[in-house]
């Protein structure tokens, strides 16, 4: 049996793997920026290839390894997903949403271009993510449908988009736990988990107790980056994160810090990042990358 | 051979029947008014569930009588189109595109409700869309990919999105014939001509002549839906069409009507309806609904 080549790289390798190999399959899937209308493309362009963690499409790579998953099927879906996630990001730095002028350690889409600009390269964004799942070269149409389903969950208003509404209406409100938790399973939770059932979906097919556990860890898995992501708004600097620290505690927006205090939530995330790492024992050896992917998470910096 | 009962119908009475179908289907597919986050729910049926024309899912079910479709898929696919439509108004209508007040006789989602809500009622909306076309109810998973690679590509920066990105770069230029026809051709041709072609592809496999003819006449109906549409915000007035008239010529968008004069751009409509229904000869006695309806598009006065 030969031992794909990325098995033997350490995990920061595997990373940098993956992540240039995302932003090789996005620059490949978007539009060229000199394609009519140019300017949109180009904004289109600027909004998805700006770097980033790459977080979703890593958990999708990571959890295509315990489905012998193709490379070529996981760079579509790690696509699709991290195009939701952009479009996401421009729509909510929109003046009318979050109204920020940096991200990724640049300025916001709107302020580089405009605000219809930014308004309609997320529309963009969203509709090419759904028609690189739909590829006819892709070679399995009943996953390919479920992947949609789950994809189109994951952003819409009982996902992703859901999160927002109800973050947007917590502003100044003292929410109590489980309505945060509720606000960010859907907010940033949904997509965490689509990635990981994704990356599941592009091999070969699991038996309900395993796709149970892999649901169990995509949630605590999509929580734990939540409830880290707060601890670093409060803790690390504008520089570090490359966009504005401590603008949640300053728009009164509830986090899991001011809802806990700064020293239980961070027990609250190694208590997740267990539960997590918990949820794969039924998968052996075969989950190594996420694991690693969620000890990413639980200790990142940035 | 029973002849199913939609055929004894007169066209309004189909239109009316098909009108009344599609908003039953919307109102199913949406989520309930009162699921959390109720208030995105409630603006996304404010949204959607306002009547209109509904001309796209009219496209959708007189093209699906040339495959003899069956009325379940059609509904689907019709409400697919007409979510994606729905997104696009509300979109369109933000104050930092179109800033329109009036929509189909009613304030505008961002004025009924807010911006940041408008903007995920939008996002939600299309997610909803391509949710539909993924159901796994459907029965034809190849069919169903086709059917959203269609619509994907006919919604994103190379179809309706990017042809809105040309209308705003248009505002207070002077554009030639050929330079309006392909804003057209993707601002409201896209979303047309997906319609017909989804319509088609519900039913039985049309050969290569077939696709082609079909195509042709979508693309004639949508921009002639374009240059009707021209020339009744010249002609007619607020009441009558529900939306603010007069808008474009006021904001010196280029129209057929400014581009041609209004006599020219009747020439024209009557020219396109001519070609429009001359591609369906193919299809002899079986697109009565298609020719019924491109008049319909011709000669109506809202």
């Amino acid at each position: 049996m030969t031992v794909p080549a990325t098995h033997l790289l350490s995990f920061p390798d595997w990373m940098g793997s993956v992540q240039t190999r995302v932003e090789a399959a996005l620059a490949r899937s978007l539009p060229p920026g000199e394609a009519i209308p140019a300017r949109l493309h180009q904004a289109m362009r600027y909004a998805s290839l700006a770097g980033g963690k790459r977080v979703r499409p890593l958990l999708v790579f990571a959890a295509g390894e315990l489905t012998e998953a193709s490379t070529a099927r996981l760079e579509v879906a790690a696509s699709a997903v991290e195009l939701i996630h952009s479009y996401s990001l421009v729509h909510d730095d929109l003046p009318c949403m979050d109204d920020d002028v940096l991200r990724r350690g640049r300025p916001t889409c709107h302020v580089e271009y405009d605000e219809a600009t930014a308004l309609l390269v997320g529309d963009s964004l969203q509709s090419l993510a759904f028609e690189l799942l739909a590829r006819d070269d892709f070679g399995d149409g009943r996953r390919q449908l479920e992947m949609i389903r789950v994809l189109a969950r994951a952003s819409g208003s009982c996902g992703m988009a859901g999160g927002q509404a109800i973050d947007l209406a917590a502003v100044g409100q003292q929410l109590n736990q489980p309505e945060l938790e509720l606000m960010h399973a859907l907010k940033t939770g949904a997509l965490m988990r689509a990635a990981v059932l994704l990356g599941g979906l592009c091999g070969k097919a699991l038996d309900d107790a395993e796709r149970e556990s892999l649901d169990r860890f995509a949630k605590r898995a999509g929580l734990l980056f939540q409830v880290v992501d707060d601890i670093l708004d409060c803790t690390a600097s504008t520089a570090t994160l490359g966009k504005t620290a401590g603008k949640d505690a300053a728009a009164t927006k509830p986090t899991y810090v001011s809802v806990m205090g700064l020293e239980r939530a961070r027990e609250f995330a190694a208590d997740l990042r267990e539960q997590a790492v918990g949820a794969l024992a039924v998968f052996g050896g075969g989950c190594r990358r996420l694991v690693e992917l969620t000890d990413f998470i639980t200790w990142r910096k940035f």
